[in-house]
Order: C-alpha cells, then structure tokens, then sequence
C-alpha cells in the first residue's frame, strides 16, 4: 500500500482523484447568470436552469474556446459572448447564428447533485459515476434544531494540507493560541478507520471551558465541563468536525452541540477553494451566531497562513531543501487519509 | 497542407514567420531618442538617424548584455549605458571608451523600411529577405481624401485569436452588441482567396443603417442603405477592412468610403501589439473623427477582453481542458488564414 | 581551465558554490527573534542564542514542512508555530508536546562564524568546511581610526553581475555620470590575481578631485589631488575597494583612506542580496557620513537598475537574442573572477 508523501507530492503530482463527487459552491451561489469556476484544473460554468436544477459545462465554448461565462443565460441555453453560439444544459449546440442548423458539436457536460447546501460536481469518467460513493450527506445541515452559517476562502496550498490540518488538532496551541485559547489538547486523540473513512475522537473531562466555548454556553470562563471532539474524513471532498459538550453537574441533560464541515476542492495542485458550513444547537441567536462567525473566520485565517507558507515553501523551484517528512503519533489520522487517498487515485490509474 | 490548429498552437509552439516584414511601430513614434520594443521574441531598439530614416538594431549590447535602450543616442551612433561603447546604425561597435581602438564586433543590425505610417522590420533570416513578399502598401493611409487617425494596445493573446477575429465578423452582434449595434450580420460572408491573401465580401442592401453610421453619414438612424463589406489578410502582419456605404436613392453618387488597417506583430507567443489605422472620405471634421475614434477604441477593448479570456484559458497550464475545436461556415476565412501561415512556418523550416 | 560564460549560465546554471563562506546578514540583525531568510535557494532561520552566538537552521520543520520562523524562540530553542515541536540551536528535536518522549529528529543545521559586522553561513557539505579559505576579514571594519556605515538591499540579478560591476569601473562615467562625477576613469587598470583573488590598481596622479570627493576633503572642487583605487575579489562573497587620497603638495602626510566592502549573496541564481559596508577615515563627523550615505545609496540603485535590466533580458524565456558576449581590456579582471568562481564550481562537482 503506498503512502502519499504530501512532503514530496503537494507542489508535483496531482493528489487528488477526478472520479470522485466534490463541492463546485452553494446552492445560494448559483442562479439565474453563469458561475465560472476553475475546479480540478477544469474550467466549470455553472447555472440554475428555470426548473431549479442546477446545470454544468466546461467552460469553454468547443468552436473558438472563449470561456462560455463571458456570454449570458437565455432560457436554459447558454449563448457564447463571442458569436452567440448557443448550448443546451446538457451542453449540446442547439444553435449556431451564422447557420442554418445546428451542428452536431457539444460542450462537454458535468453531472451535479444538490445536497443541503452544496452544490456537488461529477468531473470525472461518466462511466465511474456509479461505482463512486455518492456525496455524503451531513443531517445536522438541513436540521431546523441547529442554527447554521457558511463561508469559504480560497487557499494558495494543496487541499491535502487543509485535511491533515483538521485531522490533528494539537495545533490548537499554537496557531490558534490567541483566538480559540484551547490549551488542554495535548495528547494525540484516538483514531479508528474502516479503510475509506478514517476518525479520531478525543474526551476532556471536567476541563475547565476556554473563554469562547463558555460564553457561548452561558457559564463562567474556566468552568469545568465534559467535552467530546471528533472528527471524520469522509471522503477526498469532505472532512466533519463535532464537539458535544456537557456539564458534568447534569449528566441527564443531552449535550450542547456544534458541527462544522469542510469541503475543500482542488483548484490544481496548489489552490484550494475551502467551503465551510458551521451549526450547533445553543446559542442560536443572530448575535451570538455572528460573533461565532467572526471568531471561525479569525481561525480559519490562522490556519490559511500556515498551509500557504508550507506550500509556498514547497512550491519554490529550483530549490535546496531538505526532503521528506518525519511523523509523530498525532498524525496517525493525517496518515490513514493519507493513504485513503493513494488508494482512490490507485483506483482511477 | 497542414492547417494549424490554433487551438493546440496558441500557447505553445511559435505560429508567426521570422521571414516577414512586420511593423515596429508608427514613424511617429520613432524619433531622436530610443525606443525599446520586443517583437518576435527579440528585443528591439529603434531610432531615427540625422538623415531621416529609422534604423534598428538589437537592444543588447555584445559587451555585457545592457540593453542599449538604457542608453543614449549621439548623432547617429547608439551609445550604451554601462561602459560607453558606442554602434553606428549598421551596429558596428566604432567606440570602446576604456580601449585605443574600436573592437571588431558588432550588435545585430535589422532593416527597416518606412511605408506610409508604418516602419516595418525585418527580424528574419537576412539573405532570405529577397524571396519575401515587400511590406503591403495602403493607398489610402496616404491619400489626402481621407481623414486618418490611428491609434496601438498591447492585447495579450497569440496574434493569430485577433486575425480570425477581424476574418469573422459574425461575432458583431455579440462582442460589439452594445457598442457598434450592427445585428443584421447574421450569415456568414463570400470568401475568396489566392492561397497567399484571403477576404471576405459581403453586401446589405437597403438595411437600416445602425446609428453611428447613420450619424457619421448624416442621416436618421435606420435609413435603409447599401453597405458592402470587404476584409482582406495580407500578410501573417497586416490584415485591411473596408466598408463602401451607398445611398439606394443615388446609386450615380460614388459609396462613402471606411477603411481600417489592423497590423498585429507577436511580442512573444502569447502577447501582440496591435497597431490600427482608420480613415474615411466622409465626416472628416476632427469633431466627428475624434468621436469616431471613441467608438472604435471601445469596440477593440471588447475585442481584447474576449480574445485575453480565450488565450487566459489556453495558456492556463498544467490544466485540463477539452482540445480542438469546431469549425463553422462562418469560420471559412479564418482557416484559410490559418493555411496561409501554415505555408509561411513550412517555408522557413 | 573552463570559463564560465555569464551571458549563457546567469539565467540558467547554478554558478554559485555551496562549500564557500557566505555572509547570511549583519549581526546587528539577528537578535531574539526569528530571521528568514533565502540563501543559496535555501531557506534558513537564525537567531542569537543566550550566550550571544548566533545559530541557523534550515527554516523548514522536518515534521510537516512549516517555516519554523513563523514559530518562536524560546530560550535557546526554536518552536514550530504549527504544532509546537522544539528544537535545540543544533536542530535537535527536544519536544513534542503531543508526545511523551521527544523523537530523534533534527532540523537541519548550519555553522555559523560572526566575523566585524558579518554573519557567515556555511550552508555546503560540512566534510569540506576545513578545505575551504575562511571567511575573508577586513581589519578597516573594526579598526576605530575608521567612521562606518552600512546597508542592504535585494537585487533581482545574478550575483556574479554585482561582482563585474565593481572590478571594472569604467562605468563610472555611464552609469554614475550625474551622482559621483567622475569623469577621469577611462583607462583599464592595472589586474593582477594569484588564481584565487584577482584585484586592479588604478593611479590618478594630480587630477581634478569630482565634487563629492573635494567636499569631504575640504578642498575646492576640481583641486588636483591623487588617487589610488585598488579593488579585489577575495572569494565568491566579498569584495572589497579601497581608495587612497593623497595631497600632492603634502607627499609626507598619511593618506585619506576611503573603504567599501561588497557582499553579496545569492537568493537563487537570478537574485542576490548586498551586504554593503563603507568606511573612511576622514570626514568622520555623522553629518559627512550621512551625505556619503545618501551618495551611495543613489549610485548603489543606479548600478541595481542596469544589473536588473540585463538580468531580466536574459531570463525572459523562450527568447530569441544574441548569445554569448564580447570582452574588451578593461574586463580583464571581471574574466580572472569568473574563473576563479568556474575553479569553485568544478570543485564540488
């Protein structure tokens, strides 16, 4: 079984698989104009055709290669802005202005499915689609008990970088020692994986609350409680992150939950788009859901910086650094991704 | 014959000749001082001798590779900007300040010649510049009937994506839609060509007449008149456009006369510079041609962001896009084009 | 014995030796905190120990590539500021705090001599650090009798470039025509090298004194003075030129002592940083010193903006210029430094 070394691979090969369903946007992003999207190293155009569903072409127009984005929705066809050439929502030509008739060409058309709130593309082999998982659905999105918020960024590093990152969170300490003042996560987590998925799961008993977690909680900063993280890799695209929390005094009471998924999809080999949705079940307020906001956007900036900086690192050619990597135990979840992912892109070799 | 796929061809292999004449600049531009320039991949210094006429040589100093252009012309010798070593127009180092005598090396010298507004140049193969055709004369830029403007942008997109361009107006009605208002150019026109030139003819007859020409000819806007259209590709450097515009209602009366010289030299594979030349016999007083070179300066910018998305794309690297292309009616005198510099590449082999 | 051709190898080879002393910056730079910098296409950290010596490692964790100067120092050690993991200033792993007992790895570590104002770095292999000359000393640096001043800066060019520029003064009256005035170096001087420094000698015997050099003497502008201007390579690092003036009419006092060290680093092989230190023992008050400052700065940028041009002219690929070069008299000792660089080079082949 081979391992991806991310240390050799971030900035060379491709590391991530096209036979596989992975995030193109929002659902609230896609309308009645044309979305361009470089997704996978693909140009994606992306629009909502009248009946609700969401359509994607290459971004291309197949008879002079002007991107299909710069023309304009009319009905379900896209018209091309250089000589109006138009494309149904399954990407065939279904009208050339200077001809009679329409030939028989085609943009090249990608299935989508609409899931909660994202919009999941198909880039890869038509013929794979159904030996792939299918997109995997978080019920916490679309559940009306848990106030929910999104966001994205786009990131200058590999979208494995940002896995490995939610997949060890001792780097609380230090890159978020500031801003989430969780100090308590020393011990690496345990980690189960059952070959395609892989999770780790980590108990703080009767820890004193860092101060964002308490006043979300509406108890003192320090109180002690019971805190459950865990976190999955769920496929290439997706990774979910849990905490349930629990006052040790009321062991009877269910716990306060808060969800996050990140969706990360390959611009190429050294971008990302990084689409995050956050929800939890207390202190569901507008106000409060703001400053939680304000506060995931702070962190997830925390961590921008420092993918960007390895990547940029490992980016830099020709260059005189060392090679190679050396593991600690925190990494165990790290890895078995690692390895999750060699084996989809054994599987599409 | 092979026909060059632009398609695979614009961000990759060299698709323009050496052996061709191709303008440096507008004499206008070439004065007492020097001006740097790369074309065809070269870098280029021009400037005008005591005598008049332009000279051109290779902005790199023999010595240490300054580009002369951080230099200064005295009298006819170009001096460099390190070490003082002067070149006469030829290129033949006559100077060595730190040196008794002038050294026998030389910087590399290339003919120009100066037609109409043009200075052409010769970047090529010099004992082939005899079986070349001559830079292609205008009569009309010189002609005292017609008023002349012209005007230059650097496009960043392989020269050939602006040739079809102009080889294809079809594209009126979508590009230009807002601007130039022409949408009766829906089929596409007669081609003819020689296998060195091709153009196109194409003719309105009694067709409502958009309203910046309506204006410039002084009549309602939407007055049925007789337009024919004529476009020409001369050189791989030079491509002419001509419009006649005939009242139907004084068929005796001689057409009122456009026309538009569009010359586009390759900087690198992937960057032109596009020199245009406008003129027409009618509407000549400075108000209306300064109004016309407003239009039309808003119509080429349309053109170059279309024709930069398209090479964007293509350039985009490593990537994954569909490739070819799909060629319809409309396209005829552009592949002819595209054969014409195909024979042009054979020929210098 | 190869030559190494600059006009071909300046984009393209390495002609920089790993096993050579190079100067990483000023001590008066590397204090308690983190340092980055790229040296050789290498990225390395420094930072002063307790003892107050200065340490350099590779700044790039060998966990999971982060820079470590994004982390910090702590005491003599170096914190990740992704996960926590320390290192010692030989680049010995001490801590994981996510793990009991700290693993075997290491940072990888660079010597370090602090030798006057410099910092050396030896970033070769470190079986031939007793081969190699060490680092050049220059007793004006530290001698008291001397004012001194100092400055960097980043110049996007070869470092070889820089070093031409200052064994062959013959530009002065180019490049520096305006600011230094000094209109009476046209004749190559003397060259004279033992196979591993090359230095020149230029007398200026009873010669108008350029206006800078007569204020900080206090004399009139244009008094005949003598000058003595000696320059030598001592190694692929420092430069260093001397000038000596002397009042004709007092052939019995010491001579006015002007001196210049120029260090230069190579970022990559198309960039370098420039260590300059300037001294002298007359006009020593820091008003004096700050007017020469603020001349040299100006002449420094003057010679930045040529090296820079040809620089970037010969990297800007695929290209199409004359290749190679033709040397006069006065590149004599630019020529005897390269081959000394080509005799480094073939030595860690």
């Amino acid at each position: 079984m081979a391992t991806l070394n991310i240390a050799e691979s971030i900035a060379e090969t491709r590391n991530y698989p096209y036979n596989c369903w992975w995030v193109a946007g929002f659902g609230n992003e896609v309308g009645r104009s044309l979305l361009a999207r470089w997704l996978l190293d693909t140009p994606v155009v992306l629009f909502r055709q009248q009946d609700g569903t969401v359509a994607a072409l290459e971004d291309r127009c197949p008879h002079r290669q002007a991107p299909l984005s710069l023309g304009r929705l009319r009905g379900d066809t896209v018209e091309c802005g250089y000589h109006g050439i138009c494309f149904d929502a399954t990407g065939r030509c279904v009208r050339v202005p200077s001809a009679d008739a329409a030939p028989s060409f085609s943009a090249r058309h990608f299935p989508v499915k609409e899931v909660g709130p994202f919009v999941w593309v198909w880039l890869g082999d038509a013929s794979m689609i159904g030996s792939a998982p299918p997109p995997p659905e978080l019920p916490w999105m679309t559940d009306p008990t848990f106030a929910t918020r999104s966001g994205q960024m786009e990131i200058s590093a590999n979208y494995m970088l940002l896995k490995e990152n939610v997949l060890d969170l001792t780097h609380f300490g230090y890159v978020h020692a500031s801003t989430f003042q969780i100090e308590d996560w020393t011990n690496p987590p345990e980690v189960s994986g059952d070959g395609e998925t892989v999770g780790y799961r980590q108990r703080f008993v009767n820890k004193p609350l860092a101060p964002g977690y308490a006043m979300s909680l509406g108890v003192p900063p320090g109180t002690p409680w019971n805190r459950e993280h865990r976190g999955s890799f769920l496929s290439p695209a997706l990774q979910e992150g849990c905490v349930d929390f629990q006052d040790p005094s009321q062991p009877e009471r269910a716990p306060a939950r808060f969800r996050v998924a990140h969706a990360t999809t390959p611009v190429d080999q050294s971008h990302m788009l990084y689409f995050w949705v956050i929800a939890r079940d207390f202190a569901t307020v507008p106000e409060a859901m703001d400053h939680l906001v304000g506060a995931i956007r702070t962190g997830f900036d925390e961590d921008r910086v420092v993918l960007e900086a390895i990547q940029a690192q490992s980016s830099r050619g020709p260059r005189r650094v060392s090679t190679g990597e050396r593991s600690v135990k925190a990494d165990a979840a790290g890895i078995q991704a690692r390895r999750i992912v060699a084996r989809w892109m054994e599987r599409e070799v």
